[in-house]
């Protein structure tokens, strides 16, 4: 078991919860990595001796990201779907329908490999742990394939065949189905259940049908989230705070109750939002500053799928909800991280403290704040530490 | 003199102006670089032996990005001026003339590493022709020794003394300096003169003070390029039309009678809108559609400052330019490129045709419509071709 000392940082940003942002921003630090954890965090004229030094020249480190919505296992490209919608036609492509013909049609070491490509780009832009959800097989063998096949690359799966009602099914036949044969043979292979709450659109659940959903996945022993109040006001979020979910996400279409339900909820339910969705359809942004001035809880994720949101990138990510949603860098940086690992009852990840996983994420930058100042360039990236 | 067969692409966008929209896409094809340059384009099936072979194992492959607006010779950083700009602050840390400070205080092995670093930051991104403006030197000294160093790296060289009246300068003696003295000393230096010509700032010049420097440049043997309606409606486009500039950049505020001159003159010059400023600035953005529809040249380009737009990413950009622009992917691409080459007079870049320097880039991708439909993500690099 071979030590590193990580030494030469222009700030290192621990989101410990200390200081006035809560970022715990310690300048002039070294830290020591050992046997994958943080071993000592310290004074740079204080570090220990190791057996192995990486010097950063100046780089700084924050919390490896924490994705903690994606729907990454999928096969087949829906690019000319986004170019027809940009371009203000209203040619669909297939939508979620063609990625589950697609995803079935997959090999299992062809989604393997799509998977681990998929990683490895995380990874490369500075994300360390993902959530990933099942959600385009829709039948029990295909749904049980995707969060097995999930489960090899994180312990975060999310069964969604609550997804969308698949084409040619039977709305109640399918929610049976949902609610007890799927769940009893994915609900091994998932640690959270989540559903598409959202009575505007023909295809995903409303909140009798979302409710049937979660109280079976949480009698199944699973997490709860949903997706909630995306594309108009709607039960979503109400119906996550009722039931104790982990996190709603989307929220872009939310009333004053919905913001002070989620404000009185704070201790249990985290509010995620997604703006490269918005981004990526046009559509207008969720309001991230009434919501933190409201006291909610606010994490931020890609939302990476084939159809809404292609970009699998948290500095996007990050500078959008500063440009765009009222957040400050320091809160932008805080819900990509430690409040991301909050969504998912996490406090291992998220944050860099002794004892925790040594996800240190690497900004080829003096500070944190130029993952909004500099959009668009590949400043990040997960540190590979050396066995 | 080594071969290099360049195999296994997806998709081979040259730019070369066949097809619909111009970007001579062609399927199954390869291409042998020798020398630095393009020796051979053709069906894969038929491609000549070469000393080596690149299989790029169905990425794709589009001409490297020629950024045509930059400033990137400077020293120090703003980024907390950034962040108060974001947060509704009117703290504005010193703008230009901070970086002025900063940026003469530098010694010139600094400049010449701070320059190093952001080529190679550039060409991470897929960018491979790049101009580069002096005008945070504002002294006969401090401007040729901007433009000495940006031609180390660079044959675009812009002289932009006329970047801002310095703090405490006399404007018409700064003037007579500009075009007299100063523009003496850095024309060997330069290809382009530019000016930012915006009479709404206080900082910038006028009309009358613009058509001098400009002038001035030309007779000193300069091709001319201009910074235009960027903050409200003004003279800037109409100028640049009238003395045959290479390029009027930003044209975010423009009448109906800028574009029809700019139709006019489009065998002259080009639009080049920078949307990275309007990103970083919370500002309206251009509308590339208008200037399209009207038969305008549309360059895109970074404008890479450290004030209003710290992002190097042309992929960013296009991104921007379809969300928020109206362009097309493929509009996009092609005002990121062959345009772009253009408002540098330039027909060797820019596009992929026999003959021309293999500046190729490589697209982590299927086809170029996801560097729009997959924004943030790094997709793009520039190839590195063996000796």
């Amino acid at each position: 078991m071979l030590s590193t000392l990580v030494t030469g940082m222009a700030e290192l940003i621990t989101c410990d919860g200390t200081g006035p942002d809560g970022l715990g921003r310690r300048d002039r630090s070294a830290l020591v990595a050992e046997d994958g954890l943080i071993g000592w965090i310290g004074p740079a004229s204080q570090a220990p001796a190791c057996d192995r030094r990486i010097d950063l020249e100046g780089r700084s480190v924050v919390p490896g990201f924490v994705d903690a919505h994606t729907h990454l296992i999928f096969a087949g490209d829906r690019s000319a779907e986004f170019v027809a919608r940009m371009g203000g036609e209203s040619y669909d492509g297939g939508g979620i329908a063609s990625t589950v013909e697609a995803t079935r049609a997959a090999g299992e070491d062809e989604l393997r490999r799509l998977l681990a490509h998929r990683v490895a780009e995380l990874r490369r832009q500075g994300t360390t742990t993902v959530e990933i959800k099942s959600g385009y097989g829709l039948s029990v063998t295909e749904e049980v394939r995707a969060l097995r096949l999930a489960g090899e690359v994180t312990s975060e799966t999310t069964f969604l065949g609550a997804h969308v009602v698949p084409a040619g099914a039977d709305r109640a036949d399918y929610l049976t189905l949902v609610t007890g044969e799927m769940l009893a043979a994915a609900a091994p292979y998932a640690r959270w259940v989540d559903v598409f709450c959202e009575p505007a659109s023909p295809h995903a659940f409303d909140e009798d049908e979302a409710r049937a959903v979660l109280t079976a996945g949480a009698a199944a022993g699973l997490g709860l989230r949903v997706h909630g109040n995306q594309l108009a006001p709607g039960p979503g979020v109400r119906l996550a705070v009722e039931l104790g979910a982990a996190s709603v996400d989307h929220c872009t279409h939310l009333s004053d109750a919905d913001v002070g339900a989620l404000a009185d909820a704070r201790a249990t339910t985290v509010a995620t939002l997604l703006p490269g969705v918005e981004f990526s359809t046009r559509s207008p942004y969720p309001d991230a500053a009434r919501l933190l001035a409201a006291g909610v809880p606010v994490a931020l994720a890609t939302d990476w799928n084939p159809g809404t949101c292609a970009s699998s990138s948290m500095p996007f990510v990050i500078a959008l909800a500063v440009r765009e949603l009222g957040m400050t860098p320091a809160q932008a940086l805080f819900a990509a991280t430690a409040t991301a690992a909050a969504s998912l009852r996490r406090t291992d990840v998220g944050r860099l403290v002794v004892g925790a996983p040594a996800d240190l994420t690497v900004l080829d930058a003096p500070s944190f704040t130029h993952l909004a100042y500099r959009p668009g360039v590949p400043l990040a990236s997960a540190l590979e530490l050396p066995g």
